[in-house]
């Protein structure tokens, strides 16, 4: 089934894909119902599968996980029924961890779980860096692990946990844990997050009705359900909402936050508020630092749809080259047709886009794109531009060139598949065949972030490993599979 | 199944559809494997169904009919295996004439007939305004319907014809019909193409590697297999291809041309090229027009996505009003959620848009969409900008009041279902409770497809019955149900 | 979906077939309901597809034609109010004439035509032995066949009656066909039974409640729903039931009946009567002749399961050998298991029949059976039985040797695939590697059903031409194709 | 999906059911294929799901769970491909403990344990007394349970356990459970069964090819692979079979084995050995003790199809009265026809059964059946044999009455709705309106069975239970919930 089912972006085998969303709601009637819709607002997120687990006080807990797009499941009244209750809490997921592509049914989130004072769910978005030990750990130990998610060890840790109640648990393994996550859980009557330390992954606050209240990845699956947007779930705090009301806790040692720099650029929704910031505006100004960065004589400025639009708005804006589409995505996208015997060249493509050639001909095109993962796509958009009747193709990149993987909740290629650990800049241009290639620089990107001064050097403002190779948090399971860190200057 | 389909566009059920798609290949390896590819590309013409034939020397003619996304049916190996040979047609479809909504699979098309001299299939785009009067005489006479489809006509018409090959059976059938038709027909050798003498729906001719031909709706299914695009299907022109040859054939009386003006405006696709001009050109233009013929002061243009984005890029280009991304479009998009018992105003439109309330907030703005129908859309969208905190809200919109129902093969709702067929401009413009509306006047829309002139009253350049009331074959089955034309001035 | 459905009998493919049971009812609420029922009862005369058409005042005719057993399909709710109203025929196949095993839906009976004075629809089970020559002629005058199946013709040849009512155009039909045929058909009022003027295939008429009446194939499937068995549509009669009312006529030219004899050896049910007479009966009466015509000295009678069960009854009767189970039947049947490699010797047979080995071992068995056709799965029970130690194997056959294929509705292999056209009974006895092989004679075969003085030599009282060789229709198509009719003698 | 199920045996609401059967094969090439055809055997154990694990060298573990038969899942060569490897274990189940009727697809075996030592599998055939004690030290101490079965506190014991090896981790936590258990396990090398200590449930020994092992509930499965019948797994004892040799080991205390009777009496197959002796025989015995235990006038002597076969002719034989099959089944069951309008009596019965008319009437008919649960199904009969015209029915019934509950892994109705629980045999007779009823006694069943004594007051040979009340293991979990245990005489 899976198979069949068309990406979530057009070139999404060569782009960084977040791997989950969170969504809980408490207080309100069928609970279930809205976090369906919220995490639709958040399928870009994760295209996969996706699970909601409810609990009311005459029916208990009930779940429900499907492979799939949350509006082929999630909208059958005959499944919504058996979600019943005032408190929900819901996951969208691609798989990093785990085993990827022959995702299990029993791999799909919420987690749930049984302990001696009831039962418990939970949500993770990001990636844990102890997990292999962990479990390692815990198998000795008696626990028997049902999926091959990193995630479950945050249940059986729990499990394992001496406190009498579901939260204090909740922070006796989040201590255990290393790495990046922001968890929605839930207890019979509890709506329950957290952030870890560094606040690597998004989760804010919201309030519906009178006693709602909502917990998501990102603002815009606030706006779907009409909750108003309260803030941010800080790094390192945990938020625990019972009978209306809201208490904050500290449970980790402080440390400086480091939000993904990424989520900015391409993860996030272009309606969501991150940090306070509009995560659209904040790409019209990468757009427009690119435009100050490497102007360059050109007709029209094209995005690559759809995740180029803001930047070349910005852009076109900044340098006063006419924006224009280029290129057209088919609505219907697709990528397992069948390949017909006679030579069409770069047909996967074609399934998605098509270059507006009456457009295109004979101008001198400047192409924005959010980023440049393997490369293999933008040399086949490349392809048709020229083909296309293009004088002159330049490509404008959205963000710096990725050259290490992400180990907190990214699915990214090995570090020899990234185009950017293997090549220089002028390397990459003549790979990809174009008149020229530049990329934001780091700091242009953090300025268009909202930190004027660019990037902190001693304390960088967030996490940008991707780009960088610093990572914040020692990703150790991978280390002890002989993951090279970046030698120290 | 189909009730779940999620919608081609984000208001389908407020906008004008297109009915059908057509697509043919000669002269290739695996034709249908072709035709899936284009009949992809088409999908915007039809997503309730799809169908292909094809014939194989050894194993004859072959078809299958699916309802449901091209992509999700003509992709799989064991079905397109049972579609063999070097020529196939294909069709994709909405209902228009036949049961709506409750189409049979048997409705769906190519329709295949065998006759003494072999056996023949046919794709139909549009619609015959006849088709009631040719079924009672077929009837009464012994033919056997197995389609509500007016369509089916035209294949007992031929099966009936004295005509000893099918070509010649073909103009006898389509010489007896009234309306709108561009049709793909197949014989074992041949691929047929016929527009009717008004040219109403779009037929164009391609060509693939040595010996191949391709009749398709439009270009943009050309690019998508890398076929060359030749020229338009003349209005009235019958081409026969055979062994990879071409011959035209010219079977009815001389007439003027009247292609669809809304083809220009929403149908078709902004990547294909209609009678030379560029859709995406053309739509572009209508927003200059607009732009001068109805300027308002603003601080942003934003596109009802998606097809309003051309012409607010050209309105935003002709005003120096900052062109932006006000609404975003949820990319997967679904229509049947469960609505939550508490009140979420607008939920139809929020599973869909998303406005970016960031961007918005205390602005001015002017949103520009293709077209209004019913109207209920309109509203809702002007509610959610509101909603978000905008200043003024300026509806432009990109085809003059849409006021009269097209029966040329456009599923248009009952005349009393129009919003532009009851109330007056300023009347619709209090009902939307928006700042201004104003639609582009029709001469405005002739500039913007290329008549400098404008509309020519004596003999206007474009069928724009659905604008005009004016209709160049009268629906002779519509009036014989008691439709009122418009009265002679 | 067809590939995976377990057959009725456990040696199908070693099994005559019947292809079609009929069905209708009038005068009740909700006939389909009742439709379904009925074709369950007659499951086992077709098992690869059923459909059902209603009529109802208001919402007119309705039909659904699906694969897989009635069971599976026509008893969800969601399915059956698609098909309302007071009068509605059904109909279960097999494939015969048409494409075998590559059955298109729109092969599935009851066909369905709209005429002039309204629409008809007909169920027909038979075969008609001239259907190419009237396809050919019916095409010729431009007919369109939607189907592959020979019982379209009756549909066409009605819709070009010039009879200004279907019963008369119905009688026009039946007159130009040739073969077996026993048709329910209905209008928008009327339910209507025919059979052939020989009656080769049954066809019974029941009541139920005040004013209800049913067509059947079988009594079996007036006991499902209660009706009351009121006696056999005559040879050459067609029945029309019109409020309330049931008149006879008689459209054919008079013939002496020459019923199936098949039909009580092994197609029908064994709870059914058939010309007044116990098919169980019929059957045990059977087993007590060959018990006289063969007796043997041994152990125990057993049943090859099911449908040789009242003749080893009537053996076990007559000889006075006790009656036992010595192969069980596995209720749960497959036959498309991955078969291991290592080998499991007769495992399609396993699958669906296993030895009592406790009862089998050190006795004289005599196998009770209702035919042998290729004699394959003969070979492997005898297999079973020797493997699990029994002494001697003694078969006894239920009916004379299959030496000649059905032209008259039933699956019958080439003639060159029958053991009995290839071999003397002493050669098919050592082919079997049998201890016996002993047949029932024709005059047994007809004494047991019912005809004390035998088989008449001037004029036999049943169709036995897959006994005899004479074939009371000549099968014009097969004779026209080559096939060798038997020598006169 | 299950709700469209038919039923294994026409009255399965009206019997008791068994829940599981198990089966596992080492040593041959594509195990699954095997434990495939093994599960199809043993489907009327258990038809609501199955499972499978098997084990390769190079793939590691893998499993497949699946609702609805074996014959629909575990025949698709894409499904098997993904159960490579030479050792593999299955299960069948209906729901007994665990969420009856509501299973989840988590809840169907084997269960799965990753340990330190590695991961093994179990399938367990039978029912734990004290599961619900288990359960709640198991999550006191952290363990999660991923299933509402009984089964899964074994391998979470196993998963605590301390021992170094799966086979004495096995024994650790069997020595914890109290009550039936017919358990086949599997690590990477070794295929292991135990069986409780009194023997409650069957498990038998097979030897295939070579080197192969075959374990599994019943012979009739050793029969469908070509697998030898060795030897009963002995009460008490556990084999581990590796490299191709079998070792005995006795983890428990010694006890005296109380085989379950009604096994013998309805739940295996007839073509099976239990204890040495063959079930159809036993069952025929049964009969024979009926006819001299209570005799009775008559004309006829039918069985209740299917299972009251053996007795039935048993009855006959030695009573003299000939055997008849008075009441057909219909081959293609089903349960979930829509009821039409009108009365039709007894429909659900006649979905499955009619009366064999000319057979049954004037007659005096003694009709055998296996047991009496509720009594319902034994109503409609007997309403359909008088509706056909029999003068007399008398009911012959090859058990004692059932008046207790089992809790070994058999579904049975609470006691309250047990018939022989809340009357006396002339009440039951009355009820059930016949002329007369009468069930075997227990010291004949105990005959039939082979113990030519019937049964030792003081130690009986076999669990009886269902008919004495004499539970041979305390029911705990039950005594907890306040089921009354019968009073001490």
């Amino acid at each position: 089934m899976t198979a069949q089912m068309p990406p979530a972006h057009p070139f999404d085998d060569d782009k960084l894909r977040e791997e989950c969303g969170v969504f809980g709601v408490v207080g309100v009637k069928d609970a279930a119902n809205f976090v369906a819709l919220g995490l639709h607002a958040l399928q870009h997120r994760g295209q996969e599968a996706g699970g909601i687990v409810s609990h009311d006080p005459e029916q208990g807990f009930n779940s429900a996980r499907r492979f799939g797009y949350v509006r082929d499941n999630f909208t059958k009244q005959s499944l919504m029924e058996t979600l019943p209750g005032p408190l929900a809490i819901g996951h969208v997921r691609y798989s990093t961890a785990g085993s990827k592509g022959n995702t299990a049914i029993r791999d799909v989130q919420p987690f749930f779980g049984e302990f001696s004072m009831g039962g418990a769910a939970i949500a993770h978005n990001g990636n844990l860096t102890n997990a292999n030990s962990l479990r390692r750990e815990l198998i000795e130990r008696g626990s028997i692990f049902q999926s091959s998610s990193d995630s479950e060890c945050i249940i059986h840790l729990m499990a394992r946990s001496l406190q009498q109640n579901v939260p204090e648990r909740i922070k006796d393994a989040l201590r255990r844990v290393e790495g990046a996550f922001s968890v929605v859980a839930m207890t019979r009557t509890k709506l329950i997050g957290v952030r870890d330390p560094l606040g690597v992954r998004p989760l804010v606050i919201g309030r519906i009705g009178e006693d709602g209240w909502v917990l998501s990845s990102e603002t815009c699956a606030l706006d779907i359900i009409g909750a108003e947007f309260i803030r941010d779930v800080d790094p390192g705090e945990m938020v625990v909402i019972e009978h209306g009301l809201l208490k904050s806790h500290r449970p980790f040692e402080p440390a400086k936050p480091r939000f993904c720099i990424f989520e900015q650029v391409y993860f996030s929704r272009p309606d969501s508020i991150l940090m306070g910031r509009s995560v659209y505006e904040t790409r019209r100004q990468i757009g427009i630092e690119l435009a100050r960065e490497s102007a360059v004589d050109a007709d029209i400025v094209c995005p690559v749809p759809d995740s180029g639009t803001p930047a070349a708005i910005g852009f076109s804006h900044e340098s006063g080259i006419p924006y224009g589409m280029g290129i057209i995505r088919n609505q219907y996208m697709g990528r397992t047709f069948i390949e017909p015997t006679e030579q069409i060249r770069n047909m996967g493509v074609r399934l998605k886009l098509n270059v507006n050639r009456a457009l295109i001909k004979g101008k001198r095109v400047i192409l924005v794109d959010d980023s440049v993962v393997r490369g293999t796509t933008s040399r086949k958009i490349k392809d048709m531009i020229l083909d296309a009747g293009a004088a002159e193709v330049h490509f404008r990149i959205a963000s710096p060139p990725t050259a290490w993987p992400c180990f907190y909740g990214v699915d990214t290629p090995d570090r020899d598949k990234l185009l950017a650990a293997r090549m220089s800049e002028d390397e990459m241009r003549d790979y990809l065949g174009v008149d020229s290639l530049k990329f934001i620089s780091l700091d242009g990107l953090y300025r268009a972030a909202g930190e004027a001064e660019g990037r902190s050097k001693s304390c960088p403002q967030f996490c940008d490993a991707c780009f960088s190779g610093e990572y914040p948090v020692e990703p150790r399971d991978m280390v002890e599979k002989g993951f090279q860190l970046k030698a120290a200057e």
